[in-house]
């Protein structure tokens, strides 16, 4: 394809070190290799960036979500965009497949931060001309940014997998209610009902006592039960109500793996058959070897998205095919 | 009070022509005058203002809903705050009590725009120093201001009315995904269950055809179906679904009377029992006669925050003070 | 020419509602169609935009004087280059063949705004790189803007039509004192002599009363009456007086035919021999039935500017050229 | 009086080099002492400066009338703007009696600077809250600006000089089409008639030739010639075309007496009575030494605007004073 | 004293978590206490921020060294900044004892960030209104900001540290090129003579090969080797060559003990008699334990200088008030 | 070279009227001829600038060194950037070959300016998009601006000159603890060994007397002085020093040749046997009549710059390519 041709003399693909075999998934995808970094840490915990390869007039793409450790990780993306910038690349993306602090997203109460907007500050200023993410934490997060900034959703892949394995009388359920729009989605592309679990506070200011109340039929169903970030495994609890309260089995479809603190213990010891991530975030070795998980790989869709934004394309185009992949 | 008087000196409140009654009620509460200022629009369509009181080192409230006529009212709000930018106010806080183009908070497809964003910025632009509004359609529409952003609510107050009411065997519904978050909000002051309803599309791309579901049980019950806006009255026939479902009564509670082209029309030929609004939108007289419609003042809420705003005073204590009000 | 077969795969023209057969005009004349855009006014009141076509990388123009309804059709202008700006277009160029609020250039007592720039500052806040008018109020205006600003004029156009039309014994005439360099310019393209009308206020403070006074020699001539705006028509008054202090035939020359309010009817109950304007903003059927009403096309001059603009050739050398038009 | 007492310990007054006297007269006026500043330019031509009293939490004015030389005038201006803004001054307002290059506010062909935004954009980028200027070449600059810009002018006061002399049968006589709103003003004062001068061109691209065309009635006349500067004396030609005319006597009434080149030669070899200016820009002993030199002060006007914004009180005010001064 | 009364109610100092025993000796010094506020970091090591005060119309202060974890503690800094920001803080000022990556103030070859620069950015986008650092590895860096910014300096505390002992016959070592300015302060406060070490670099490109080089006398002096931070000790190298070149003594005189690595073990096998530091960066007990480390504090000093801010009073007397106390 | 044949149409070259003889030598170099601009200056001392080339879409570079006068060249500077970025360049790079008042880049008392951090400021605001420095005063001026800014260094030039000559015994001196960092470059380049001056200040406050000192050893040396500038040929005192020392002979080797004031007497009547520096500034004729003046063009490294970044390829590559040329 002789489109492709024209990527290998413009075309700068750096990754950093949160999510280093993501990066080489996509080089490989796009038939390029990785610049040429030079990325260390100092004993006092300082970043140091080198390039060792001309950026002048280059369309640069930076790999690089913002997962744990984020500070190091967002830093460490800061200073890269900020090298890319003084060394006179001609565009800048920096592509977070996940966003750190994007649950920061608004004051919940008086004198607390919007973390969420004040990274997209700091990316803007260090100098990045557009951003893509994958199924942030809330959609008017794009608005954080006055820069281009392509959103796209790994929603399609995780549906099309419970799709082709099968499952009968599915339930999509949201953990709270504000997944609900996210499991619409899902419950549009799978065209399955939906069902939604909500959080009762009781007494004076409501912070005294929970209890867990399901909205909707869950009942000798297959609950796919989603979120989009699987943190410290809390999401444990919730399938186990569903399993109480009747649901045949539960799966869990989420695009962010998180997974700290102790995820993997409390879903390993819950009765949940799968949890089905993608690599957004780096799932290890050992974790893999759990096999409860399953790792879906979002470097085509990905690489997919550098190309066209690369090739002056349109990227929502993305959007289509990924919906037409699941016609009913 | 002695905290009040100081109120005189220094403390400019001007009203737009968007909601006059709104502006006179609030100057009325805090025990002060509206400030002179002469708004016209020229025959062919440009607003001109003129300020006829000194603004130099005041501290200076602008009052202008950006409901409908929502380009004009936006339009007139940025050009008063032009003219006292340049007249050295000290301090100039726009207080949007309905923020219009809210629902434009994200990209739902490609080359949409973001126009809450875009008015955001249009309104730092012009020179406001910090911005007051009410249930905004999303929370993270705070995180497009860099300068401070007071978002109040007035759940508390239409929740009160219901609780007032003596309503049995309440059910807040809210009538998509999109809402849910509102909804728990009123069930956690009312201590009641929810429900939820959805719109599921079939066909490829998801366009064909739309059912509505309920999620969650509403048999019997008193439907308290919530919303932020009111605008065309579509939500009758959720309402008139939930009747069906066997929901024995229907009431709206929404924040904002938009209440345009069929909407009095639409609600007078439902079987909803009341519709309760706040005046964020002037209702006129006319909708007033329709005997469904209850409108309660967010005036008190807009005057204690502009006093405590001026009296640098914490905000934040207002949502405390109105989450006291409903003590279970 | 094959300069012009490079024009289509690049070039995106995008015409606003303000002016659509303007538009239109362009595009045959650029030999391009116009691109797909979908503009909608919801019911309450708020604008929607859906760009139909990818313009990653493309070069775009935006058509869109903003005339009567003047606020309506400045926030369609920055709606849609937000939507350009976030659908990564490579360069974004307003169109403003009329620039709304021109006249409040300055602030003419204490506490005004100073709207023009207002007007400016919103549309670089929005994403524009650059902006082309015509015939603005005041030349200052392109220093509102710290983007190139392509400054028009139609006076060549204008002039050329009484030129042509091989009138004798003209002189040209400023309707006050604000207008004589337009005046100026009219008298250097076709050689003859000009006078300027003033208004002297009376009293203290100068508000009480006004009589006109014509500075120059009118007895006997064809008097060209010249401004930037023709807007409810009051400007019939100066020609009254004209032709009272014994001008032989008044026409007027007016670059932006606003004709709001009973300006039709002024002219037409007029001895005003011709209106001859352009189409800056659209002349409805109804009023070119009006036989005093002559207007010129202004489509061939910007289709010229942009494609020079697209082609990165001097805009400036269409001035020259439009002087060389007319030499004595 | 109470007020000016405490004008003492916040107010900050800083006068630059390139009009000491006048930063004397206005600190006299005011009751207070020039803020202690060290100025020096060393041998390689850069400026230095050093505040030598703190200015932490104070309200600077900065006098600066950036005259010739302009460019070490306004770098003085910019640098001394920085040290304040550096030395957490809270208010810094730069008071610019004479604007220079006020005069190149728009592109009057291709490829030319707009040097007057260029000036505010420098200042605005310095650190300067507020901007005071006189007579502006073009009252548009005032939104070059989007700091608050106060417009004084010296209009009533040179107006007021004619006024009391008791001149008969006074015309007053722009010099060209550009300063016919300022004749205006003059006229609506002093209400008596104006007159209006103009350049003709002829040939191709009108450069080749000039000559001038008196419109209005000049003869048997006291004709006071306006305008806002007097640089090289080339207005004398216009003062001898009207003497040719019939004026009985010639008037110069110009705000900022630049005069520059052969000015003095010119004038002193003229038939002109009297050059009455301002001393925005100093006037050397040498010129005040020939007789037909009359300069007015502007530091009253400056002294009163600089107490009135310390105090937050109407600027605006001031020219309703002025105006006031002289009723019919 | 009066003055120190009025810090009560309008001063609020927050002490973020890299330092919480400075943040703490500083109230204790202005007789306040800590504003309350809640830092956490998640398990996924996202930071949050809850203020618990408020903070409306205050003067902040933000007590935070960005010592290591760099990443963390300035993300934490800019997070607390943006919390500040929204919760309507009059000012911010940011204290930032040790500035982290101060070392990357330039490129020193292609492709390189400025690291300290990217951080000033972060600073000012994030919210700060001022910034306070202390003996910044190069003066420029407080050009990096257009916010008032003011650097002090603990050497007057270190020297006199070394005056009181009654050192005899002491020589200043600068340990390269780069800290020569630093030994002339010391040189000058203390009156005694200075030595330069520097690092020689053989072989095409200077890669190869290194070896030291004395440039000076110290020959049976005491030696202090000052340097700005010492970080993993290497500093130590220099020592011992000193001492074998003859320097009777070796004093390490350093402002800030970031002190990683194998600092300490190779401090205590070295022949070096003291390790003079400040406690901008906080020093374990563990590492106080080791008798050739003293530790002076800087808490005296940011106490003065955020009173002084606080009160609108010149920060630069500080200075002087510093040199005051070593004269000749 | 095919490389070159594209440097014709898309490339101007702009020079000033600091340096023409540079700008013409580094247009030769790169075969292209300088464009067509008039500069003036009017009678009272504004710069004119009127450009007469088109430079829509064309990568402009404009070479003015802001030397004495320097307000006078910088104004000029900022000026042309706004004419041709009005004039709709693609692409704006500032060449300074030498940067005026880069030796004020901090505050070394309080309320003074950072001048050199403001010049950044003016050129970033008038429109430049990247700026070509040579041996700043102080590398981190690099961090002043955002935009690419490429810091070539002359001292390859210059050292590689004294390597030809063939000298024995070098020793490179520093005048100042200032500039131990230049003379280490030397140093490396050379493989020469290096001595430091101070001055020692004594009495309190430091300000009373001062008496110099030599660090390292200059007996029977060849010293090689080195510094950035050389303005009013104090640094004539410094070489008297090393020869009354014993250094056998003094050159000075200086990049900057500013010689103002008596720097040229003082030159002649000292010992120093040669000042070499380059033309970063224009050295009169008269100058080079001196037989004790060299002068170096750093037109090839300034030609070669452009030509690189003209075609994207790496700037810092340069720099190798210089420290190649003078391996040991």
């Amino acid at each position: 394809m002789s489109a492709m041709e024209c990527l290998e003399d413009d075309l700068k693909l750096i990754c950093g070190r949160s999510n280093p075999d993501l990066g080489k998934e996509i080089a490989a995808l796009l038939g390029t290799s990785l610049c040429q970094i030079r990325l260390s840490t100092f004993n006092d915990s300082e970043i140091h960036v080198q390039i060792e390869e001309s950026l002048r007039g280059k369309d640069v793409f930076i790999v690089q979500p913002t997962c744990q450790p984020v500070n190091e990780n967002l830093m460490e993306l800061l200073i890269i965009i900020d090298a890319c910038r003084r060394a006179s690349a001609r565009q800048i993306t920096a592509i977070l497949p996940y966003y750190g602090y994007a649950r920061q997203d608004h004051k919940s109460t008086g004198r607390e931060p919007i973390s969420a907007k004040l990274v997209a500050d700091l990316i803007s200023t260090a100098g990045a001309h557009r951003v893509v993410a994958v199924d942030l934490h809330a959609a008017p997060i794009q608005g954080f940014f006055n820069i281009p900034m392509d959103h796209l959703t790994a929603i399609p892949i995780l549906a099309g997998y419970f799709k082709n394995k099968g499952l009968k009388d599915m339930v999509i359920v949201s953990p709270d209610a504000g997944r609900t729009k996210v499991a619409e989605k899902y419950s549009d592309i799978l065209q399955v009902p939906m069902a939604m679990m909500t959080k009762r506070r009781r007494g004076v200011g409501g912070q005294e006592l929970q209890f867990f109340d399901i909205v909707g039929n869950v009942e000798g169903k297959t609950a796919i039960l989603i979120d989009d970030v699987i943190s410290n495994g809390s999401i444990t609890k919730e399938a186990e109500m569903l399993s109480r309260s009747g649901a045949r089995e539960v799966y869990l479809s989420i695009t962010h793996p998180v997974l700290v603190g102790r995820a993997m213990e409390l879903l390993q010891s819950s009765s949940i058959r799968e949890l089905v991530v993608t690599n957004t975030i780096p799932v290890s070795a050992e974790k893999r070897l759990c096999s409860q998980v399953k790792v879906l790989s979002i470097a085509p869709l990905l690489a997919n998205a550098i190309r066209r934004i690369h090739q002056n394309r349109s990227v929502s185009a993305l959007f289509l095919e990924a919906n037409l992949v699941f016609p009913v």
